[in-house]
């Protein structure tokens, strides 16, 4: 069925079924949202927007748009030890984007907020004449005082990542067309990768509780590792051979991908975490992979058998 | 002195130092703020978005542009009767925007945190192909359990508003060229409060304290009191004639602005609320205007000599 466009249409019949009966959201007939203030816990806030053609691309389903635009600040939250709460939307929608685009969209909001256990508390709609911009503002709890941050690295810690790098940055260059010959299993995974991270909600509490410095990999490995460094006033050296690929990652890599693309590219929204010999194990027991090491001084060095590898460009420029 | 205007270059010397020492921004070295939990108060939550050419002219200044940002975030919070407490901020760029105009931008939320006491947490900067789109997600502080609604207006009560009705929406008329015989002290005092609305902070406690229902005007008088009627249950009844309006609006009458049109236009930011005999007596004397009544039924009645004004159009589109 085709609902009318309206701003107000779109809300009541989009918008208000993913708030539900929540208190926060007020049912989305008032001005504001309230939170109530949870007794022993801090209020965790992130913001993240995705503008088509430099986020996404804009032939990315619209659900799945929906679904990356919450998990790419559930990661966040979620690097931080913070338990995912909920959020504040705004869409920015292009002059004449069909109602059924706003459904479909609103359909992959409702799917990860199931999934995520995060309700939508409030937001505001506008139009703009240009590309379809999305940002959403994301709220999670953690222990009073205990949020983890960039800055808590230690000279002597291990540097742990929380799943696979590479993944996105290769599925956005398959469908780019690159790597035409990788087997269709390859290149699914390596799509999905890129449209729909993975944030690790479960392991939230066992970071929180063995992690000294913890943030989320968006920029690439290699970037955000050296903002890490920088906040911590530490070195860190990344053993490239240590870096953990996907099957099908390797198998792009046989096909002419570059082992330093994978730490310099972006979109991986995997944890990125420093912690003692003794946290490192257990974070380890939980599926982290050991990467590298802080040492006394500043900056990243990447090392391959050994040797330090120059990085002409260690950044990722979106797009 | 110009500035590198890359993302990291506008966030270190145009963001920063708004974030200041607050402990919630964490210097905005960070991917997350952090609000501690203020025993005994209600966290409110509001978001609005404002983009060039639909809510703001792009011949508006952009410091201007930055502190109605601000303004309108606040206005909501105030009329809700919270504590204005800091925000995120979201901005997308266009491509190609020069540092100085992000610069000058910057300069006017300096203005505005001064002036209402409210802080930058966080945000995210992004850039477009479109028009420049800025937005907030602001924070409050209201006793436990008392922000107030839409939805408390009871029939008997007065209904109020907190300053003059249709000044913003003649200023904008006069920027695209209206009223130009009005005096240049009227047309000057009509474009401020297009561009640079008054939100009354110094009133939030009062409004907590004597309002049942309370909200800001954005969409215009009649369109915002509709909603407020709907989500009360109630008719309200408005009385033309003892809507305030300023020296300039009524000059601009003179020369043929119609007295519906103040009351249909948008952009005043002014409250409305609605109280008790009692309640309206602290309210007026706090300069409160009566300009209506709830009676029981549904829906929103203008009258003007006793007589009810058919309105063919009672909502505000934009732009």
């Amino acid at each position: 069925m085709t609902g009318d466009n309206s701003e107000f249409s779109v809300i009541d019949r989009l918008f208000k079924p993913l708030a539900g009966l929540t208190a926060e959201a007020r049912g989305l007939i008032d001005d504001v949202a309230v939170l109530g203030a949870r007794d022993g816990y801090d209020l965790v806030v992130t913001t993240d927007a995705m503008v088509e053609g430099v986020h996404f691309l804009s032939t990315d389903p619209l659900d799945l748009v929906a679904r990356k635009l919450l998990r790419v600040n559930i990661s966040d939250l979620v690097a931080k030890g913070a338990d995912p709460y909920g959020y504040q939307l705004l869409t920015a929608w292009p002059k004449g984007m069909a109602y059924e685009g706003k459904e479909i969209f609103a359909a992959g909001l409702r799917v990860d907020q199931d999934e995520f256990d995060f309700d939508l508390f409030g937001g505001d709609t506008v139009s703009t004449d240009g590309p379809l911009l999305l940002a959403i503002t994301a709220f999670g709890h953690a222990p009073t005082g205990r949020t983890l941050s960039r800055a808590g690295a230690r000279v002597g810690d291990r540097v742990l990542v929380g799943g696979y790098i590479g993944d996105a940055h290769l599925g956005l260059r398959v469908l780019r067309g690159e790597f035409d010959d990788l087997s269709d299993a390859h290149k699914a995974h390596l799509i999905r990768a890129y449209r729909l991270p993975q944030p690790r909600d479960d392991m939230a509490d066992t970071v929180l509780e063995n992690a000294h410095a913890s943030m989320d990999i968006s920029d690439g490995l290699i970037a955000d590792a050296t903002h890490l460094a920088k906040a911590s006033a530490v070195r860190i050296v990344i053993d490239l051979d240590r870096v953990p690929t996907s099957d099908a990652a390797r198998a792009a890599m046989v096909l002419g991908a570059d082992a330093v693309d994978l730490v310099t590219g972006g979109d991986d929204y995997q944890m990125l975490c420093t912690a003692s010999a003794a946290g490192a194990k257990v974070l380890i027991a939980a599926g982290f992979v050991e990467v590298g090491r802080c040492e006394a001084g500043e900056g990243v060095d990447l090392i391959s058998n050994g040797q330090v590898l120059e990085l002409e460009d260690r950044g990722w420029v979106h797009g």
